[in-house]
């Protein structure tokens, strides 16, 4: 049957989860999924709220008037619809061959508009899983052509979700507001260890004994963006720089695929500079 | 603020959630932690949801009546009241360690009455973290006495749950019956996978490379009641059965330790022969 | 420098260390990596180790005249040549994807040969590869062509690696036979847990809390071929069977991989029904 | 029978390996276990070896004679002696009373001569497993008595190994020169993330996804000292402090105990800032 998802969060007060379960039973919905958290650090209320048997309009207006006075803030979407994505790219193709697999195979609810990249080398790949490709050397005088491109994609596409899939420059403070929100980025380290460049180098030389990747919201801060999943794997004295990059590369693919999933299935939610999961 | 936990299953309903959280904001109370999931297997609706400000009895008259019709089972408790448990051992002394070593340091909301056991090489283990220690040689012929006397610890000290904390004795059909759904035991391997005696010498033998342990329910069927929790650790071809059984220890007592915190919080109800974990 | 791998098993005796060393010294080879192992379950010695500044045929013989009357079996191959594999595949595409995008990135020292599957889907992602893709579609009747073609294959390939990439009919026991020690399937269950068809639904019916895969060597006796990796991720009672599949697949593609991987850099040896891994 | 450790570290070179086994075999030693690692970063070769059958001087001078003008470190112990080992401890148990039930437990080989604390809380613990306790309160004025006083234990107890089992103040540089090499720290979080005070906290406001513990040598830079094991587990939003604080108590007893069971078994090697560790 058809599912709705509604996220909503507001200031945390009494009544709020059985105003909005009035306004979705008024609404001829029913509850098929539900999860709540208050959050006692900035104190606001979030839920997320999967619904069928009710229609997308009839509930946003029902919830409404069911939470006013909550300053709320309210989605109700599609469970079902795809998220209109473009994907940031530069040379190495394991984070963008896994999203691209999952993708077609119906494993991600996302609708890949094109790759953008800074580099030719992925453009076969591109061609085989039929999504538009365009490349663009990046230096600092191509930067701003190459950012304003990106800008225009995701206006004029209606792009919804950005995600670096190892893109490897930093994007421009301007683009990172501009993107505020709906940019995810995969880190190749276990944050906050080894932020910036060469991460697996750094974790060889501190002779860690776990390896990880990071999956964020791009922020102006480099690599201080609100963390969406991080997953590590063991390794050893015996493994140098090249074979860290190998090992970490199935991590980096994993929680980024996990990242864009709890994304597209409205699951992430902003709670000041940490992020609530509903799994 | 006194916190009061509320559980509440019955067969899955449109209105459902709007109703308990009606009776809920009649009772003064407020919403700190909710979570709900409606079984496809078995078509009922269960929630776990944690309130402020109400009174019990107040709150659960409240429930009863707004879900009236639904044939829920509701149970309303203070969620911080330690629940009464015994704990049963043998020998080894890891799990039991563990267990008493957390509770001691406020870390399980448990109220040991006492151990009993089935060998007394645990007895200065009971005495040094002050619980009493009873212990019998369990044989074909003192078995019944022995179960008698659990039977009756149970019910004279109001007993809610029964934890086999490595006790290596079958309990019988009729004390499985009559500790359904109250008592939890830990099997040191990764059930499915080597049921009944010497898992760890199963697992050598079958040359798996990860090895588990699992806290499930004691039902009559030995080592398939619904289970809790499941832990693995890596090993490799160099352990043998005593390096197995040493590193299988650490999971064996973590796994049991988070089922009786599971349980005790009210987080565990069952959905046929699965459980459902509001974690 | 050129790398050169030597693994030799034989049964467990003084001085057999000694005896090897002594023979790469004399054929003027410098150890860079050696790991070595004494069975107590079956009195065999097993050694891998990695050799430079040497020629293969010297290598051989020098250690073969020094380990004479140990009974050794003896191997030594180039450590950077590839192992010539042919890969089986029915429909679902993931782990042969990984497995392609491995082996193209440099990632896998293996040389794909050819993919034979019993349907024709995975033929646009076998010439997107650039691999050679035959299908047939197997029945009763049809089973001993199919079972020919790939041992023709074989043969005339020079094929030393059969992969089973999800590969969906059960081999007959003559073709179990001839491919003994140099096939491997991906298994998706954490064995010995959920032998047979659709393991994700009796996973889901059991109600455990984490599920796995299991890559083994093909043998006569269904899924009991010895375990070369398992890897197992977290479950929980939302999820249904189709869930437990998509979770799943990441873990059967990586243990597929990691163990072509450890069996195409001679880390795999077996002893008896168990393997010896020298990662 | 009877087992020797032998560990070895020197310049690189080729022959070394056949050199030691020659002076292992020239001793009538038989090698059960044998495990090197060349670095490629200091071009130091490591090994340790498990050997039976042979005496311990009469098998070192055979090692040293063998691997004369290799510039050789050796060390030659029985493989079960159990290491003397001093435990500093606060006022938090979990940490010591794990290791204090390992070894009783005949987990660890280690021996504990005595326990030093800066609190008393600690001291029934300490009585319950029958090992002397010393505390003292550490102030500005107080800490030097209290270091000079490990100093006095270390020294007239012939202890080899000081383990910080969560003891909370930072040692003078000249007792972490004094102790260098012999003295592990375990830190609560997964370093090099959130060094200093307030591991959690910092890992709650940072909004990470996974929290763990890293047990280290203890070195003049705080929490830089190159790190022997460290593990992780999940966490999510809805955990608070102290939550975090909970769930990672366990991940540090685990990782203490293992990295004090590396050392105590003589798996432990320094490569410069790197640990070698020959599990």
């Amino acid at each position: 049957m058809h599912q709705l998802v509604v996220t909503l969060d507001c200031p945390d007060r009494p009544g709020i989860v059985h105003a909005i379960t009035g306004g979705i039973v008024r609404a001829g919905g029913n509850i098929t999924e539900l999860q709540q958290f208050s959050s006692p650090d900035t104190g606001r209320f979030f839920t997320r709220i999967q619904v069928e048997g009710s229609q997308p309009e009839e509930l946003r207006g029902s919830i409404q008037d069911a939470t006013e006075g909550f300053e709320a803030k309210l989605t109700v979407d599609d469970a079902t619809r795809p998220v209109r994505t473009l994907l940031l790219a530069s040379k190495a193709g394991h984070a963008l061959n896994d999203l691209l697999f999952r993708w077609k195979g119906g494993d991600l609810p996302i609708d890949v508009v094109g790759i953008m990249a800074n580099h030719a080398v992925l453009a076969p790949m591109a061609a085989f899983y039929d999504v538009p490709f365009k490349h663009r050397f990046v230096t600092a005088e191509t930067k701003p052509d190459f950012e304003a491109e990106v800008r225009k994609v995701v206006e004029e596409q209606d792009v919804e979700l950005v995600v670096l899939a190892r893109y490897m420059q930093i994007l421009s403070p301007e683009l990172c507001e501009f993107l505020a929100g709906r940019a995810i980025n995969i880190h190749h380290s276990f944050l906050p260890g080894f932020k910036g460049a060469n991460p697996y180098r750094q974790a060889h030389t501190r002779g860690v004994k776990l390896i990880g990747a990071t999956a964020h919201f791009v922020t102006g801060d480099l690599d201080e963006g609100p963390i969406i999943e991080q997953n590590v794997v063991r390794v050893d004295h015996t493994m140098d720089v090249a074979k860290l990059v190998r090992k970490g590369q199935a991590q980096e693919s994993q929680t980024l695929a996990e990242a864009v999933r709890l994304f597209a299935e409205h699951r992430v939610l902003a709670d000041g500079d940490r992020t609530v999961i509903f799994r």
